[in-house]
């Protein structure tokens, strides 16, 4: 994952009751701070999200993966670097990589598809296939 | 909160992800633990909550409380007991006990306004008013 | 709750996970928005919650209660307002309001009862008794 | 992933909380189902793993995929079959699969690496080894 302007940085602080009796952030809470990640990008890349979804359009995981290379505690800051690997017709594909310190905490991806209200496939409208590239 | 024929018993694995810190189930849990005695309450009494929610009638939370007597582990299996408090004609009050080798865990309530899809307060056909007496 | 110049202020964007099936936020998640609200308010007061447990004080929830007035939705920012309404002996009662664009979206309370690793009540050291004044 | 007279059922029943304004299942949701797969499989297999915990030995999640194929409905009840796919001298990959009326739902797969207290690799001992054998 290498820098790129256009990569969006979001400052997350570990809450409470995401940690777990190991003293650290449960490792199902990473997919919630990407998805937290994945709002900042859209809304510094000009997309909407919020109104994509009232226009029928929608971005469902089709695949998540995460690897966790150290822990997260309790009140800790957290910088995550959000960046989009591949966007094709229908799909896109978001990189993570979650930073403490200098330290690599987690990387990750999701592979994205573009769906209608019934979930049927859509192929990204040109403006938003264009807001989407790497 | 005496027993009831028309109580509904759940039973409630603790999950590893509930818990935090403390080595203890997170106080926010409880409030879902509660949600799944509800369900299983509308279950048995022959609500089918989500045909309510397609047919736009809706069951928001306006009030909810809960005291925590003793704390609940990882793993640990609990009985939480579901009952209805109160209808009247727009809201419903449901209680709740959470039961650990009879030492009661934690106590609650939520009071709820059946409402449409726009939000605004609807009163309870005859039907679900009756299924919801206590 | 009045206005107090110790009260916190804390910033919440509602996330997409913490959304449930009407479109607004969980209830559930009111309880957590309230715990970083603490978390926030304990470090402006200088009280290091972290090296607090790590000492072996903890600070369980044995009450909570919230009004749900107004919803939240997918990506609102919302101002949380802590403030501190009474400190006792052993226990302490924190009280919380969430607002967007002026509207009140909820008001809470927690209870919460200072304890040792096993669970017993301890009473307040008068270093943390007095960050703790309302 | 074929069928093993070791692998081992659970029965998950889909809880309003977790689903989201997509009216389906958060996908951060199914890591922790599949926990509570592998809690169910612990138990079958006599592994005690709160005593484990309790003894200075974790098992945590160092890496975790899932493949979402079809969406999950508030009060579903999914059947989700948890295995071991391999077992190393340090390390453990569960496999999932998740099912509603024979439709696969989603797939997944976690690495777990045993570690001490402070985080350090460990060595299986030969009984948890044996106990935890595809």
């Amino acid at each position: 994952m290498d820098s790129n302007p256009r990569d969006v940085v979001t400052s997350i602080r570990v809450r409470y009751a995401e940690c777990d009796p190991m003293q650290v952030a449960h490792h199902s809470t990473y997919l919630i701070w990407f998805e937290a990640g994945r709002a900042d990008l859209c809304r510094v890349r000009g997309i909407d999200y919020p109104a994509m979804e009232r226009s029928g359009l929608f971005l469902p995981v089709v695949e998540a993966r995460c690897r966790y290379i150290a822990s997260a505690r309790y009140d800790e800051v957290l910088e995550l670097t959000t960046c989009i690997l591949e966007i094709k017709r229908r799909t896109v594909r978001f990189g993570y990589r979650l930073v403490r310190d200098n330290q690599t905490v987690a990387e990750g991806e999701t592979y994205q598809m573009l769906v209608d209200s019934s979930g049927r496939p859509r192929t990204f409208p040109a403006e938003l296939f264009e807001r989407f590239q790497p």
